[in-house]
């Protein structure tokens, strides 16, 4: 068992970037503290001592322990969900949340970057900004996903950080779709759906199962949660 | 000395992007073949078998040695320059393109996630789409490089890929100002260029100073060459 340092995770239930950073400490099974930041009422000190430009997540590493509101100058300030994801897979070797070889490293890097904003994009597209022809937008973004999956199993066959990059979204997708929320068309999310459902996207369909069925993410996770936090989410009410 | 796998890099001398990882093979004193492709003549092959998406930088690595038009399908298949610069930082580590230390390796990461889109939005924004301010957003970003840069040296002390990522634009700026080559105003360079070299961007200047003196960037970058294609370059003229 390896000891390691004090890590302070700054965290909020409502982002999916955070999202990312805590499947992957569910990996690592890294002992870790949480702090919940209040998004619309941050507290002046997570800028002054954690990230001058005030977004979670952001995580601290080493120095004492200390209470997550009292951050320790000598602690490492990370901010970023994937700067952080490739950190800690550097601290956490054991998790292989990169594989040791470089091709396949280079594979799982090679998908991340080629589906992040894609992917965001479409999402804020379609469940926050609606406007015409949002729904083919993220229809198109998912589709690309599909294509660079392999056809069974994880991104580069093995689990590692491709997975957990796009695991937040994947699963949010068909809950929020099913229950109608976002900003688009009533009656709009179930036909989305209905189309991801069909023959065209089987093959994502099957992978975003995988996702909710893998104990890092059902641990980080809660449907219901994520149902009630979007009732209630200003950004997602339809005007 | 360690025997290596096939490289062959596919690059262009207009590319900022080509360049960060002409930097970081010649860091790596990497053995390498490299192929030209002619942007406005893209040869059919390259899109079909080397980057779907077109672009250079791109690199095949592995399988057998074959001529840079015939890629061996064997080889992996690597575009987008900072993954391309994240693969060498693996399979050289005897070039120290990223430290071991894990907290510094991130360190290099977070001035990269900080500054890449920063840097080349205000060079898109200055030099190619001038309209007014975009001497503002030009001087802000470079502002914000030398916020993020130590008292002295490297960005994180050692030389890295940190380095490497913001040396093609930053040892081309006070070339192009001195030409006044780009989009905007005639006589604009040479003013944004005085305010560059006053004491407000000391650091900076000194940085960049460091930069152009790298063995690594003299050796892949040359200040007339970089005039010549620029006075060539349509997208770079005045209307
Ligand atoms: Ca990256």
């Amino acid at each position: 068992m390896v000891e390691h340092s004090q890590i302070t995770l700054y965290t909020n239930p409502n982002s999916a970037f955070c999202h990312r950073v805590e499947i992957a400490l569910a990996e690592a099974q890294a002992e870790y503290s949480s702090f919940i930041v209040d998004l619309r009422n941050k507290p002046s000190w997570f800028a002054a001592k954690v990230n001058p430009l005030g977004k979670v997540p952001a995580i601290t590493y080493g120095g004492p322990h200390t209470a997550p509101e009292d951050p320790a100058p000598e602690s490492a300030k990370i901010a970023e969900s994937l700067v952080i994801l490739e950190f800690l897979a550097d601290i956490f070797p054991e998790a292989r949340l990169l594989p040791t070889d470089p091709v396949l490293r280079v594979q799982a890097r090679s998908f991340i970057t080629a589906t992040d904003r894609l992917l965001f994009g479409a999402f804020i597209a379609f469940f926050f900004k609606y406007t015409e022809g949002a729904d083919q937008i993220l229809l198109n973004a998912l589709e690309e996903v599909q294509r660079r999956l392999p056809p069974t199993g994880f991104v580069i066959g093995e689990w590692s950080n491709a997975d957990i990059s796009v695991a937040p979204l994947l699963v949010r997708f068909p809950i929020l779709l099913k229950h109608d929320l976002g900003k688009y068309p009533v009656g709009e999310g179930p036909k989305v759906l209905e189309i991801l459902q069909g023959p065209k996207f089987a093959r994502l369909m099957k992978y975003i199962h995988e996702l909710e069925q893998r104990p890092s993410v059902r641990s980080t996770w809660d449907e219901a949660e994520t149902v009630e936090l979007w009732k209630k989410n200003p950004y997602a009410q339809r005007n």
